[in-house]
């Protein structure tokens, strides 16, 4: 299959005798896919019942003669203002109130209205749509998730009826959300609430928990719906959904189940100086969605800057595309085509200028289609081998810092993930808590605190069997209900790591009292400052890899190091900080135990490598606006350009270095 | 006309036998002017169509006894608690739901039981009080506008009504909103709402900015309703309102179509030190204000602090007062002669001290109105003749950082006028965006994104015929419903300025990479910072006037210049951050085309001229605290205090010179 | 009595099985008492009517058997689901709406569905368990008094209920609350309105104390109730509730009238390096506390932190346990013995550890019940003369930031309390503003706003008879209801202290202006940074103690003194800012005036004196971790350790000296 390259396009905003143009101007950049219909309801069905999907045939097949596919969306991100007429509550609300009709998304998931509705404007696409050969793929829904939370009396009704289906009754609802305090026991689950606006004293950990799966599962449910009827009357499409990112209200391991293939919005920010770092975050979410795509290793970037700022130059859109390509992307998606005249997202960069001419990312564009075209086919599929994993789980985000994008869990995930990929080099995966783990040399695992006695049993197991885990102190403290165990941190791993928690404290006042900041230190004198959390540990069979520097706890473990097995588990005692913190952890595990790189890169090369028949093709992206050199300790030829390279090479800035590695 | 000089009282707070000393003691002071009334609604009305206006005409008459005139305000700023009581709906709401009764305010201008009984207060004040001689002018409500919105039942039916006229069918109103866009389309005005709690992605600027034409349309609707009245029943005065500034929630050049002047509550902080700048934002207000009089050349203060802080001299209430004078005011009316020992206003500075004597200030303003007396008939009904103007535009402002006083079109605003009147030391016109602008040699008019093809045409005209124009690149970018033209910015003007935006950069994200703060650079070194965009020009015939000194736009046009026909067309391509940018601005056009000052002034002295009968007076008020030297290449007589002054001389801090230019 | 050392324990949470062994390691540590059913009302009625105290029965005895007595709790504090569900208005509301079920207290006061059962709960409990010989005191509710206010239809209708019964007539409200500002003036009581989202200008001050009284006065008359029912059904036990600290929404001097003792939760956080000042807040809370016995001079720490976090050592523990004694506390119960597993306060530190091993403070704790069993009894019942006296009143607290825990009022009290306790090194009582004082040889009342004319001519009359009075200018500047007084500043007292505000500035102005930090200037030098508002003095009869140093105020007076009958009156004309500004005045006044310290102490060492049979005891708690010298003029006998001991000697880090002074 071809790599697909192309952009958002919207027909319903413009005259359609403006389509065509627009198409031409697409197909001069070699653009072969266009997004379409995420947001079309209103357009299909104007008033209720009155279905038109005329001019969404038109436009696919406009697009298709300028050698364009479609990838159509379903379109229940959204609600035709006649849904919402009909019935209030088919949008819900937030702490403020019932939503008003405006903006978008919003949607309830738990009013039969909303159901009812969506359901029938899928099937009626569907049908209609459905066999049009130049549909190659469906994005169900649109960054489906949003608003994180839905306060409203039908949500109170389905959480109701959520937890009736998985407590069976009510003391078991209770004693998993220890409603004992604060008499919060409760006689029936109607006395239950949605967690909104509590008196004092704020919302359990545990009623919390369960409202985000509920939350989750709506968007599952529906999802899972569509995907049911594209299926039906649409076969041999693939199927994905946009996720805006692993940090999310949904989860999308679940998702895997009924999706082909994982998509994220890639709405990282586009590197300049040093800031090159941003663009690790991007690695992070291409592997997360790599793990999505059960097995078939493919993922899409579904929308995608499309315009380099003032002060980049317009390179910088093929390297980040590069670099989609290089962790496993089959498709890039730019948002968007043509940017709109009026709604709230005016203010967005578009590929074609606001006077319609094509911007100066247009010839860049052009050569990455080029490109493409001769020599994607040569790793089109190919794998994407990992000696390294890092390990996400969305309850244990959720777990943490309740409803807040980016919190805490996930980013020191993020950092953890950066840390390890900037400092050694080499391909790492994401994979979900349950995953089969054992291929991999180095699993990095921060914040699983929620972990069942067989989860610790599998990764114990991992560890005797030789591997080499990283976790902090706060894993496997808390059952899945989000229950504290009654074990000293880190919990049900305190055998494995050698070591446990006797005391904590919070940085900022060890920082306050000692006018220092709190930082480790290793034995050769590295030094990083750590951020929230410090705590005291005792050992109990672990060795000491960095100690503490201020305060009381100056000269005492900081991560600790214990062989167990045939392994090493590895154990931090304090929050990361910033993704140099996990650059330096790294950096100890590396020298210690020998992970190796795919090549010598200095900072700002982004290095990963895909494997297709027995080759391998080594990728090095320059994420920094400045040359870099790198050093090849073998022979590789340059895929687009041609040649061969060996042991010391510039990446010029936003360059990209696709080479195959000579098997010699 | 004399100049009125007086003070707000409330005689509704007071026991009457107390209210002659305070007369009294105003007359002491040589006040001849009390503003009255204008929240007394409960003290007229106690109970539902129990009328009482003897108190007030009471009052009226015996301030009369001792010299003192009276202007008396409509009392529909408030509301009394039997009307909430009868009808909760009186009040509006906010985010949070229905306003509670307390505070003031907050009336909603679309509830039919609010206008009957405002109607009906305002008629039988008007019957009972108005033809009361020693009434001198109204004062229709206070400070209206607030709260900028409103949201409640009653605003939605309002609102569709509004919108139903003014786009007599639902498809007009789509295509105006682009209500395409995430299916917002609506079949009938009755789906649409005010715009509150939106789930995401907020509110299209499209119904954000009917909604605030809404809302000032309800404001409009009730004070014209008011001014009808209070012309039939009480002819031959004066009427205003108090505006609380230029940045406001209702279109006050509408108001002008009702009222005879505007007057406006100068709230501008007291001067010390070097922040004598903020006198420059009551300069603007003043100009504004004198547009407001449609030609009068008049204005009132209708609010103003009579109290000098403890770090002042009490002098500075005089300069504040000279001031004004110097720009057109006719009257200022100090806020308050009596502080409340009660209500929410409890700590609001008075002329009186708490004790009831007389502040330090007394002496200082019996020194003025002594003054007045003497010379104020020599300057009554001047003309301000300005060579110069700013343009304002309510529409713009809204259109532009939603519904925040001081927003970010408004600092710009303020900016732009005060750096032009501080370089240029010269009288400042404030004009509409649809004035004749004909009469100017210079015009700066940053940000009217929104504007036609004919105003385009006009001020592509103005430029042909000799004017000089200065505007940002923002400028002509949108059209009137709010939506983008689909043309590079500057818009429209882009052959007038001779130059266009190719790209955009976020001035924070540049600081951020280059460790240094964005600036431009004029040809002669002034080198000034930036604020929050950055745009990279693509010169199509104009010329450098300023370059960009960082990151990959270091040494590329930042402002530029173009001849056009017989005039000048200058561009700026970035924000002006400070009043400080648009000073270097001036400058740069004050050395290039010649716009002459009145004088030479130092920092801290506010140069203004007034023309009567052929002659022509200088004002230099000094808003710093310590003595500034200014130069007059002309020869002077000293109003005030007598002689003939020329070539350099010293304002005292705070003190005002008021001269007559010597015509020889 | 003995000591009572214990912790609080929730039975309900555990398994019955697992309580003996609990209840068997508390006895191993020495502890006495259990706190326990505070929160317990669905353990005890799990549905409605169906009661079942036997298990708490059961819980107190087997604590007696390990020799542990029970201090027992009304439920109040919480509500069972059935209980919200019958009447969702059990509970109240904020901001934004009614408040769901969940968390704990919101319960709605004015309700009577929770009046009628929060009594029912109450009566069953104290017939149910009240005559257990092992229960030795009640705690009513549990920190009674959230959420400081409650917005909802029932609280609409009692607070009218209140001002009816306060107020009388409506017109006499009308006075009271100035409502003829606004138009404001009501005409009926049902008019009135809770005062939540205010339209415009908020609410005026006269509203909001009335609110503060309304709402501390529906949880007075709940404790109230509970009080006499726990009197009635379990004689001969003592009974508190447990305040959070002296600035709270309820009056706790009213609350003397129906209770024993006053408890206080002293989370006051644990001192390390300077930041030992902290424990004068906790000193603070202690004198308060220990007035509200109503001269039993006892008071209880119904919860203190039990746990040294990893900074400290964990002689912190016992640090803290001893000043409470040093203050007069009988009785310290931490908080808390084993933490949950779930709900929303899962991070509390408790006594044991999470793997139920006793922790670090384990043995600190059984090294001071042991010297408590030894030693305590010499000073049970002890009085604490003080010559020194801070004025603390909850009313004008509410006056002043409105709703604010921690707000200005009580920042200033605070320092005002810790500089003078720890200049002066002596007993510092907190008094109401309406105790008797002539005891007193120094007074220290800070911003006593609200203050009649005969609370005027008391303070008066204490200086007249030779008291040395401190207040600064905002003090009796107001009536009770909050209304200004047509007087200067510090309004009825101008005479005593010979001098008068005749005109203000806000310092962070000042400091802008200046670029100087505004401060005062003793005449020896000393020099103290000031906050918020600076005020201009006129003298009168009064002597310069302190100057300004910044702006037009520089060299004019900040403090003065007046000497007036046999005694003296010290103004302050600025805000303390912090702790240090009230050490200095302190300083100035322990120079001046010769008021005399226990004993000589450096910073960090917290002085208290206790007295008992004619035999004085002095406590010297050092609150650093450093060791400090201190200076005893005299020779003392050490409690605990034994042995003589009189000049230098240092009391080491976070160490104690308990000693009897040699009367000899």
């Amino acid at each position: 299959m071809e790599f697909y390259l192309g952009s958002s396009y919207y027909p319903e905003w413009w005259p359609e005798e403006e389509w065509e143009e627009d198409f031409a101007k697409m197909e001069s950049l070699g653009l072969n896919v266009v997004r379409m219909g995420e947001f079309a309801w209103s357009w299909y069905e104007p008033r209720e019942g009155e279905f038109n999907f005329e001019p969404m045939r038109r436009a696919i097949d406009l697009a298709a003669k300028h050698g364009i596919k479609t990838v159509l969306g379903t379109t229940t991100a959204v609600c035709p203002p006649w849904l919402y007429q009909k019935d209030r509550h088919v949008k819900g609300g937030n702490i403020h109130g019932d939503y008003s009709f405006g903006g978008r998304k919003g949607q309830c998931l738990s009013n039969e209205t909303f159901l009812k509705y969506a359901r029938r404007i899928t099937l009626e696409q569907a049908k209609a749509l459905g066999d049009n050969p130049n549909i190659i793929g469906w994005q169900l829904d649109n960054e489906p998730g949003f608003p994180f939370n839905d306060f409203d009396g039908c949500c109170n009704e389905g959480f109701r009826d959520w937890l009736r289906e998985k407590y069976g009754n009510i003391d078991a609802l209770n004693k998993a959300w220890f409603s004992m305090m604060w008499s919060n026991y409760y006689n029936d689950f109607d006395q239950i609430e949605i967690p909104v606006n509590a008196a004092e004293g704020g919302w359990s950990p545990q009623v919390q928990i369960d409202y985000r799966r509920y939350f989750s599962f709506t968007f599952n449910s529906l999802l899972s719906m569509e995907a049911e009827i594209i299926r039906k009357y649409s076969p041999d499409r693939f199927i994905y959904t946009n996720w805006p990112g692993a940090n999310w209200s949904v989860d999308c391991f679940e998702g895997a189940e009924y999706l082909d293939y994982a998509g994220w919005d890639n709405y990282v920010g586009q590197p300049a100086g040093d800031a090159y770092r941003v663009q690790l975050r991007a690695s992070m979410e291409h592997s997360f969605d790599r793990r999505l795509s059960s097995g078939k290793e493919r993922f899409l970037v579904a929308e995608q800057l499309a315009f380099a700022d003032a002060n980049n130059v317009p390179e910088v859109v093929a390297a980040q595309t590069w670099l989609n390509i290089s962790h496993g992307a089959f498709a890039t998606i730019f948002f968007e085509w043509r940017s709109p005249t009026g709604g709230a997202e005016e203010a967005y960069p578009s590929l074609l200028m606001r006077d319609k001419s094509i911007g100066e990312a247009g010839p860049v564009i052009k050569k990455m289609t080029d490109a493409l075209k001769k020599h994607y086919s040569k790793i089109d599929g190919a794998s994407t081998p990992s000696k390294v994993a890092a390990v996400y789980s969305h309850e244990n985000s959720w777990a943490h810092a309740g409803w807040v994008v980016d919190g805490f869990y996930d980013e020191e995930f993020f950092n953890a993930y950066g840390g390890f990929k900037n400092a050694l080099a080499c391909n790492v995966d994401v994979a979900s808590m349950r995953d089969d783990l054992s291929k991999y040399k180095l699993v990095i695992a921060p914040n699983l605190r929620m972990m069942t006695r067989e989860d610790a049993k599998a990764y114990t197991d991992y560890v005797k069997n030789g591997g080499i885990l990283v976790m902090n102190t706060e894993c496997a403290t808390r059952d899945f209900n989000n229950q504290i165990y009654e074990l000293l941190e880190p919990g049900l791993l305190s055998e494995l790591f050698g070591a446990e928690v006797i005391s904590k404290i919070g940085a900022s006042k060890l920082n306050a009292e000692t006018g220092a900041k709190a930082s480790v230190r290793y034995a050769d004198g590295t030094e990083r400052q750590v951020r929230s959390t410090i705590n005291k540990l005792r050992l109990k069979g672990a060795d000491v890899v960095a100690e503490y520097t201020t305060g009381r706890l100056a000269g005492t473990p900081a991560i600790t190091v214990r062989k167990y097995g045939e392994g090493y588990a590895v154990l931090y005692s304090t929050d990361g900080n910033d993704v140099y913190f996990y650059e330096a952890l790294a950096g100890y595990i590396k020298n210690t135990f020998g992970i190796e790189s795919l090549l010598e890169a200095g900072d700002g090369v982004i290095v990963s490598s895909r494997v297709k028949e027995g080759k391998e093709y080594i990728f090095a992206v320059n994420a920094k606006d400045s040359p870099v050199e790198i050093n090849i300790p073998y022979t590789v030829e340059d895929v687009i350009n041609g040649g061969e390279i060996s042991g010391r090479y510039t990446v010029e800035g936003y360059g990209v270095l696709f080479a195959l590695k000579n098997n010699r």
